[in-house]
C-alpha cells in the first residue's frame, strides 16, 4: 500500500484545482495528473506538473530551421525527421516533472542520469518509514551464465522461498534496530527515557537497499528518452525497468507523436557497426558472409545473425 | 519595430487560448504570457511557457526536509531559508522558457549559461532579417579608465554621430553584400537569374554581431536566478543587463517569494572574505584597522570601505 | 585494512612509473601520485590522475582577459582576483581524478554532485567484499536538538557499545545471507550445489547503507572546489566531511595558490545578506540596532550577532 | 598566418620542458604537444594539455564491470565493446585541452557543445586582431537544392570573385571602422587626442563572423567522441568539419583503440529504424519489399537504398 490516507486526500485536492491557462495542454495527461501508478509491492510514480506537448517541439525546430521546415508541413514528420537526425534540442523545450517512491538499489541506478533535477527525501531529516521491496518470487532469477550483469532462469520453490524469508528477515531487524538506535517507536515517540538515541544520520546506514526512497524528479523531454531507451531496454534490471515501462505509458499519453518517433527511431531501433553494414550489403548481393572475414566478433555475429536471416558461407 | 504583422497575429492567437489545467498556474504570469516586452531598438523577451511558482519550490523542500520543515511553516521564511544555505535544488524544480530577440554578440555572452535548453534560429536554414543593434547616444561612452571590462563617460556629440553613422554604414554594406551574395531581393526573390548565388552558411559571415538573432531558451529557477545575479550586476554589459533587468521583472510576478529571496540573500547580498571579516570585527571593536594590516589588497580595501563606514588607523 | 596484497602492488607498481612529459607536472602531487590515504575504517581516496595546476588557471584567465591582466602581472594576485569576482572558468581548465572507496550512504551525498565523471563497482557485475562501516565511538552522537540535519553531543558508553553491536551484528548477518542467496562462499565457491543462487543484482539489496563501495571520480578544479566548500562545511555529515578534508589537502599540495584564494574567498568567507550589511553599516556608525528593526530573523541575527561583536539597543 | 614571433617562442619554450611523471603519458601525443596545428587561412588548434591513454579507459571499466571484464582480456576488445554497447562513462576518464583560433560563425557552432569548459578571448579586455576567414573559392558553392542546410555546387569564376571582393572589402572596412570607433591605430596608439573613443565592448559589435577568435576548450574523451560524430560528418558546415577531421588525428594519436572503435561503432556505424530494419529482414529473405508497403518516407526510402542493394518490388 504506497500511500497513507492523507497522503490520498492530497493527491485529491490536486486533482481537484482547476486553473485556467493559455500554455500547451495536454487533457488526456491531465487525467492522470497526480495520480500514482503503483509500481512493484509498495512503489509508485506519479505525474506532478509537465511543461509542453509536441506542439511545444514543432514550435521549436520551426524558430531552429526556419523556412527550411515549411516543407515538412506535418508535424509527426517533422518529429520523426528530428529524432532520426539528432537534431535533439527541441525535445529539450518539453519538461516533465515526477514524484517516484523507489527502492534505494533503483535509486542508485537512475541518479546516474545526471541531466535532471532531483530532490530526495532525506533520512538526515526525517524518520524513513517500515517499507521495503520483496520482490515477487517469479522475479528471483539466478545468475545468467551468459549475461554478467543480468538474470538467467527463475530458481526453484524452496530456494525461492528461503530467499523471501531471509529478505524479509533482514530488513524487518535492521528497521527494528533502526528505531532502537533512534530510542524511537514506529510512531515517533521515545521508547527509553534514559537514552538520548544517535542522530538520523547515523542510525539511517543500519537501512538495507531495498528500503523504499522517495523523491523529485524534473527531465526535458530530450533526457526522458535517453533515460527510457537505457532503462527501458531488455538489459536493464528488471525494477528499474517496470518504472520505465510505466513512465513510456506517460509518454505516449503525454506527446503520443514524440513517442511513435521514439519507438520507430530510438527503442526498437539498431545501431549497426561499419562492419555489420558490410556484411548486410554483402549478403543482399548474395555474395558469401562468415564470421572469419566479418571482421565482427563472435558474440557481435550472434547478434547480428539473430536479427537478419543470414546465412553462414560453409565452404 | 521588433514584430511584424504575422508574429503579432500568432501572438494573439496564443495569448486567447484558454485550456483548463490542475497544474500550478500563476495568473499573474499569464496575464502577459506571450507578450513581447521590448528591449533595445528590436529586441524583445517573451514568456512563452512556465512550470511550477514559489510553491513548487516549497513542495520539493518539503519532501526533502520532511518533517524538518514544518517549523517553517510559513512558505515565505522557508524560501529565504533555502536560499540563505544554498540549498538550491528545490528552486530547479521551477521552470520558464523565454523567446528573445537579442544582437549576435549579446547571444555570444548569453550563451555562456551552459544549463539551459536553446533553440536558435539558425542562418545556415534561413535568411536573416535586416535588423541590427545601434546604441542610443547615451549608452555611447568611453572605455571606463579603471574598469578593463567596462564604460566610462559618455562620448560627446560630434564623436557618438560619427560611431552611430558608421555603425548603421557598415551594417546596411553588410546586409546588402549579403543579400547580393545570396543572389536575393529583400522579399527573397532572386535577383540576377544568372547567378547561381552562394550557400546562406556562407554568406551570413558577412553579417557583424550588432544583427539581431533569436532564440526559445529554457532554463530551470535556480539556473535563472544564477543568470541574473551575473547578468544583472553592474559590472555586466549594458546590453545584456538590460535583458536582465527585464527578466527580473517576471521573476517578481511568476515567484515573488523567490523574488525577495533572490534580492536580499543574492542580488544586493556581498560575499565578504575572510579577511574582511576580520577587518570588520576590529572595526566594531573599535580596534585600529588598516590597509596594511588587513591581507586585503588596495583594491579589496577600496570596495571594503565604500561599503562600510570604517575609518582607517593613520596613526 | 582498505587494501588488499594485490591492490598494494599494483599501487608500487604504478607509482614506480617514469615518464617525460612536457605537459604541467607537480612534483608534490607527484610524490603522493596512487597513495591510498586512509579515510575512516575501511576507505580511502587516491589520487590516480591530474591535468594542470595553478600555471593552468592563469593561462586561461590571460587568454580570457588578454592584455587586461597583464597589470596582475602576480600569480597569486590574478588567481585571488578571478574567485573573489566569480571569473569561475579558468578554475575548470585544472582536473583531477581520484579514486575513492566510501560507505553507500556517503557516495550517495556525494554523487548529487553532478558536473563529475563517475565509474562505480558495480554490485550487478560483481560480489561485493565484506567491508561495512562502524562509526567510533566518539562519533556516536545524538541528534541535535536545533540542527534537525545534524549530531549534537555524543552518547553515553551503554548505549554507544549497543548502538555498535547492534550495526555490526546485523552487518555481518547481511553479508552472511547476502552469500548464501548467491550460493557462494566467501571465496567465492558454490556452497551448495543443488541450488543455483540467485542473481548478484538481486541479492545485493540485502546489504545495508554502511556497506562500502569504490569509484573513480574525476571533476574539473572549480566544481573541485564547490565540493570542498559544501562538504568540508561544519553542517556536513561527519562521514563525507572527513573525506573533503583529505580533498583540501589534496588541493593544498596540487595547486597552493588556488588553494588559498579558496580558504580566503570561499570557505572561511560569508555571505552576508542585503539586511545584514545593512545592520552592520548602522553599527560601524554606532546607531542603534535590533532584531525588530534588522529585518534578519531570530536564527539570521544569532548567527549574525555569533560572528560580530554587535550590541542591541535596549531602549 | 596564424602565429606571431612571440607566440612561436612560447609554443617553442613549452615544447621544450621535460618533467618527470608517472601519469600515464602518450609518447605520440607528446610529440606534437603544444604545436599549431593550421586550419582555415588563419586558424589552428593546438593540444595543449590531456589526461589519459587507451588504459584509462580500461582501467574504469575494471572497476564499474569488475570480474565481469576479465574475459574480455584484450584492451582492444573491451573497448570495442564499451562503444558498442553505449557504456560511455568510462571514457570520460580521459580528458583534452585545446588551444583553438577559429572565425566566429564557427565558434558559434562550437559552442553549443555544453558539456565542455571554455574560456574565450573577450573583445571586452582586449582589442581584437585584424584577421578573418576568407574561404577558397572552391569553397564558395551554392545552397544545396536538396538540403537546406548545405551547399550544393561550386559557383563559377565572376561569381567567386565578386563574393570574395565583397567579404574582404567588407571585413576591412569594418576593422578600420572599428579602430576609428576605439581611436587606435593598428599598434594600440591613440588616433585623435581630441576624441576619447568608445568602450572596447561596444566597438566589437561592427566586426563581422567572420573575424577569428580563439578559446582555450577542454572535454571529456566521450563528449569528445559526440563532437566529432557530429562535425566530422558530412552534413556539418565545411568551416567546422576541417577542424573536426584534424581532431579525429589528434584522437588516433592519442587513444588509437579508441579512435578505432569510434569509427567502428559511430562515425561509420548507421542508426537503423524499425521499419528500415524490417525492410532488410524482408529483403534478406528474398521477399517484396516497396517504398508504399516499409512505413518508410520517400527520403528514408531513398537513403536506405543509397546504403543497401535492396531492389524495390515492381510488381
Amino acid at each position: 500500500m504506497p500511500l497513507d490516507q492523507s497522503e490520498k486526500e492530497e493527491i485529491a485536492a490536486s486533482r481537484s484545482q482547476k486553473f485556467q491557462t493559455a500554455r500547451p495542454t495536454v487533457q488526456a495527461l491531465e487525467q492522470i495528473l497526480y495520480e500514482a501508478i503503483p509500481v512493484l509491492d509498495h512503489g509508485f510514480v506519479r505525474v506532478v506538473d509537465y511543461m509542453g506537448d509536441d506542439s511545444s517541439i514543432v514550435q521549436a525546430a520551426r524558430v531552429s530551421y526556419g523556412r527550411g521546415t515549411r516543407r515538412l508541413s506535418d508535424d509527426r514528420n517533422l518529429i520523426g525527421y528530428l529524432l532520426r537526425h539528432a537534431h535533439t534540442t527541441p525535445f529539450e523545450m518539453a519538461e516533465i516533472k515526477l514524484h517516484v517512491k523507489l527502492p534505494i538499489f533503483v535509486a542508485r541506478q537512475w541518479i546516474r542520469h545526471r541531466t535532471a533535477n532531483v530532490n530526495e527525501y532525506s533520512a538526515r531529516y526525517s524518520v524513513l518509514d517500515k517499507e521495503f521491496y520483496l520482490p515477487a518470487s517469479e522475479q528471483l532469477a539466478a545468475q545468467s551464465p551468459d549475461n554478467r550483469q543480468g538474470r538467467g532462469s527463475v530458481v526453484g520453490l524452496p530456494e525461492s522461498a528461503r530467499v523471501l524469508e531471509l529478505l524479509k528477515h533482514d530488513a524487518e531487524t535492521a528497521y527494528a534496530h533502526y528505531l532502537e538506535m533512534l530510542n524511537v517507536d514506529e510512531s515517533g515517540d521515545k521508547l527509553d527515557e534514559d537514552r538520548s538515541g544517535i542522530a538520523r544520520e547515523l542510525a539511517r546506514m543500519n537501512l538495507s537497499l531495498n528500503f523504499y526512497t522517495q523523491w523529485y524528479w524534473k527531465c526535458d523531454l530530450h533526457n526522458f528518452m535517453n533515460f527510457l531507451r537505457l532503462r527501458a531496454d531488455p538489459h536493464a534490471q528488471f525494477e528499474i525497468r517496470i518504472y520505465a515501462e510505466k513512465l513510456l505509458d506517460v509518454l505516449k499519453i503525454w506527446c503520443p507523436l514524440a513517442y511513435d518517433a521514439f519507438i520507430e527511431y530510438r527503442l526498437h531501433a539498431r545501431l549497426l557497426s561499419k562492419s555489420a553494414l558490410s556484411v548486410l550489403q554483402k549478403a543482399l548481393r548474395q555474395e558469401p558472409v562468415s564470421l572469419e572475414t566479418s571482421g565482427l566478433t563472435k558474440r557481435e555475429w550472434n547478434e547480428l545473425t539473430s536479427i537478419f536471416p543470414i546465412e553462414q558461407d560453409k565452404r
